[in-house]
């Protein structure tokens, strides 16, 4: 992002400066928060097209004033680390709501729809990204597909990451969860890294509990930041090995508690926050950057502090120019607020417009439509006896959902068996478990069995199933099952709850069966309708549509499922339904 | 600069981090000063190649081990802005007076030799410190010529910029001198900091003493630095406004004890040390960053900032990954000081091979020879007649010198005339001055006057004179100023003292008129020679040399001499010696 167009444009900006040329508009008497400084101090700063001009008591006129009477104006804040499809909307609603929030610019891995689509993907999300109030800067996903355990919709090879990092909006190489691959040299792996440090941008890391050599080894690869210290330990043994510390406070994920306590006044430019995953009821009532710099400071962080890794620090590890603070030049991508507690937005300058008032969105955003995102799920024609599993008179392994985690326990049982079929056992609370391909018509169902759901008829469906986000669907009987995944496969992907022969509710997900095409209020009221639907089918879960959703990831222990069957990932294999 | 060469190489580089090969250098009981966190603890550092592999008690073997026994491990020093030029040495001897004293790193700014021979000049620094265990950065002269009124050998214009910034080692756009240039919006100033932003590389400011809405528009422009505070205000100002900080500590400018109150906690990582301008006697007995790190620690800083302050924040503002820091990955530039006060260095790892070892020189330094940069002395046949100056029956303006500073004054006086020709009165210490055009054999001679040199007999010359380096001559006899000039002309440049008919010392500067091929110590042997023989002629200034040089400079009040005639700076332009 070129801070500016061209030369007349420059010079422009500068007799606006220098008070020669009259800039658009003046926000007067606000109290600035400088992050370079650390400053809090009264002062007034001029607004010119999308840039700020001057910072300064000497700015007095402009052909609009805006006398803020003491409010406090901040740089509009940054997330280093989300996945927009987490919250299920489309960029454009994704917008819409976290702007009231005072989130200016986001750096999006768009890691699920690769697993759908490929470069095709993330092409969809950087074209359905242009010209929002909100700069959408993305990392390319580095480890499309997951694994060999499991039939993704797409790919992203070396060729597609050379053709991705000529986009000036992508500023790197995405978390690299395949840290094994990193240790172990695999060549695909350093491969990427070395295309991407030679187009001079960034590699972030994901490295949970990486330690000692292999966390050195990691490191020394050229891999930059981490967002997955789970301890003070793991956090301070990355900061002093060179690492950013990407402080992660989502909707699942929650780290901020626990690694505060490790910013000080000599390491915090190092640190900064991100969301990672924000589901839509999350960003819309409890808020996004703004949320967590509020707990932030609730926990005794100051606030300069907090805005500093809310906004500068962001931008400097991504080397982002012109952003994350307030000075000549810089993109006028402010926020008002009334106090450094509440962190309330009155509110939001987005390149120089005022695009939030009071909570009120005050510009009009496109949405954008491509077609070549619709219509993705492609699956063989089913039938209930698809969703049959033979007995073979042996045990079987069931996934035990622990409550809230998404690693899951392994156990071993004696099945419900009838007439020669295992049976959901609502009484042990034993039910049947698939994960329908959905991409490439193979015709794959993997089968098995999930302990902790909690429902006593019908079925529950979903297309959102990381990190390949085939169907996944848990029933208590077959025609159910069915029915779920037909509806699934009729909405383009998206959730649904079944029972009764009837479809209770569902929430269609057209854009690559993860996004949604509606607003985020619509889709919070459908998410609710779904939930209540579930919970009549006896659920126990606060979401179920999240706890199946990691159902089918295999690089998280212990057992889960995937189209190609049940996955033992301490084995890292696929291994039988039945004991030996 | 890529951190790693290939995809073996960081294959291999991971096993040694992962501790599966053994590395070169296991760098044992070293008390860490770790940039990152801002602590310092006992572990060991493992080398490989010209890489650290990885840091951790972990680490215990290697071909080589080094048992430090406490002593401290910091990174190797960066100085942000220099010329080196100034040193009088070629880029292999100025590497071999820095090495010893700990600095790894510099970004240079060729601004001298610019001047002489355009972009052929950087070209030459560019080869010149090829292969040198000193990484040398440029930043591309952003004024050459500095003005009109003044006759340069060459010229950086736009499509020089864009040539150059192609270079890997060229970071982007040197200290914008012409700072009106910039606020007046001149079109070829604005290109240039266009062009270099286009190229993703940073822009350097020079703005002493810019206050309030010309630095807001100075700054909008994209200016991102500046190292000419000389003030608390004046950094404090710049500061808040998004510029990163140079604290100056050099030969002739001294800024650190003042500038030194400015930085906190809040701040100082936008803060880092420069030397601009270090003269060879100093860079060898004072020394060079490690002498600007001693000194802050004596004026209260900590350690351990100060030690940040001439590494990573450095770093971090050219960009240069894997530099400034010791972390996996890094390239190991590192230095073993005894102790955190005197700073006094033990050893200099550049990239992973010892090149110092108590205070000796462990490699061989090429030398490199470049016909083309040598003979740019051209001028036209001289005689003693062309310094006549004739009387005109008027008052005349001088040119005097203020003691250790760079500005001058204007005098204006009834000159002493002999035969119709006004000659030097060395009894009111009026001297004749002149400034002989050396690149285009213009002929071009200004003539002019000086108070302040002391010389009783005889003449002193050089082939320094910014920013053109023509030469300029301060005698007090025709026949002298005569000979002079021809020993400057006979030697393709240099410094002299001529007397009595003859030659009492001169160094040659051969290389663009500028730069010794011999060794520091061999210049400043030389030099003490010529100050010596200065001095035997009366003079009773430190450094004769020094104060010539910067007589010709008219950019600078009050009042200069060029080869096209005397300049009145605050009028900017060619006035008459005489007074009407």
């Amino acid at each position: 992002m070129a801070l500016f167009k061209n030369l007349e444009n420059l010079s422009e900006l500068i007799k606006v400066a220098k008070g020669e040329i009259k800039g658009d508009i003046l926000l007067k008497n606000v109290n600035l928060v400088n992050v370079f400084s650390g400053e809090i101090y009264k002062t007034n700063v001029l607004l010119w097209k999308e840039f700020i001009a001057g910072v300064g008591d000497e700015y007095n006129e402009a052909h609009q004033v805006i006398d803020l009477e003491g409010k406090y104006l901040l740089p509009g804040f940054i997330d280093g680390h989300i996945h927009i499809e987490s919250s299920l909307l489309c960029p454009s609603e994704f917008a819409k709501l976290v702007l009231p929030h005072g989130t200016t610019s986001i750096i999006a891995d768009p890691h699920e729809i690769a697993n759908v689509l490929g470069e095709k993907g993330i092409e969809y999300m950087l074209r359905a990204s242009e010209n929002l109030p909100l700069d959408i800067y993305f990392m390319i996903p580095s480890c499309v597909p997951a694994t060999h355990m499991e039939t993704a919709g797409g790919e992203i090879e070396i060729r597609n990451i050379e053709n991705l990092l000529k986009e000036e909006r992508i500023l790197g190489l995405a978390e690299i969860m395949n840290f094994p691959g990193v240790i172990f040299g695999i060549p695909e792996v350093l491969k990427k890294i070395k295309i991407t440090k030679e187009n001079k941008k960034i590699v972030d890391g994901h490295s949970p509990g990486l330690s000692g050599q292999n966390l050195q080894a990691y490191i020394s690869a050229g891999i930059e930041s981490d967002h997955e210290c789970t301890t003070r330990e793991e956090a301070e043994e990355k900061l002093r090995s060179g690492m950013r510390i990407m402080i992660r406070e989502g909707s699942a994920a929650k780290n901020l508690e626990e690694l505060l306590p490790v910013v000080n006044e000599k390491n915090y430019h190092r640190c900064f926050f991100v969301s990672d995953d924000k589901h839509p009821e999350d960003l819309l009532h409890q808020g996004h950057i703004n949320y967590i710099v509020r707990k932030a400071v609730k926990l005794g962080l100051s606030p300069v502090r907090a805005i500093q890794m809310a906004t500068l620090n962001t931008a400097q590890y991504f080397n982002l120019k012109g952003k994350g603070a307030i000075a000549p030049g810089y993109i006028a991508d402010l926020l008002i607020v009334e106090d450094l507690s509440d962190f309330n937005i009155n509110k939001v300058f987005k390149s120089g417009k005022l695009v939030i008032n009071e909570g009120k969105l005050m510009v009009n955003i496109p949405h954008y439509e491509d077609l070549s995102v619709l219509n993705t799920v492609h699956i063989k024609s089913v039938s209930p006896d698809n969703f049959i599993i033979k007995d073979k008179g042996k045990k079987v392994k069931v996934i035990e959902i622990i409550p809230n985690q998404i690693v899951t326990r392994k156990l071993i049982i004696e099945p419900k068996v009838e007439k020669g079929e295992i049976i959901s056992d609502t009484e042990n609370d034993i039910l049947k478990l698939a994960i329908v391909e959905r991409h490439k018509n193979t015709g794959n169902i993997g089968l098995g069995l999930v302990k902790g759901f909690g429902i006593k008829k019908g079925a529950i469906a979903s297309s959102v199933a990381h990190d390949s986000h085939n169907i996944v669907v848990v029933g208590v009987d077959n025609y159910s099952m069915y029915l779920a995944v037909e509806e699934i496969s009729k909405m383009g992907g998206g959730f649904v709850v079944v029972a009764d022969g009837e479809i209770k509710a569902s929430l269609p997900l057209p854009i690559a069966g993860l996004m949604s095409n509606e607003s985020g209020e619509k889709v919070i009221e459908k998410l609710k309708k779904l939930l209540k639907s579930a919970m009549d089918l006896g659920s126990q879960i606060e979401n179920p549509f999240i706890t199946l959703s990691f159902l089918a990831l295999p690089v998280i222990p212990q057992l889960k499922l995937t189209d190609k069957g049940l996955v033992d990932v301490d084995k890292f294999e696929i291994v039988s339904l039945y004991e030996d």
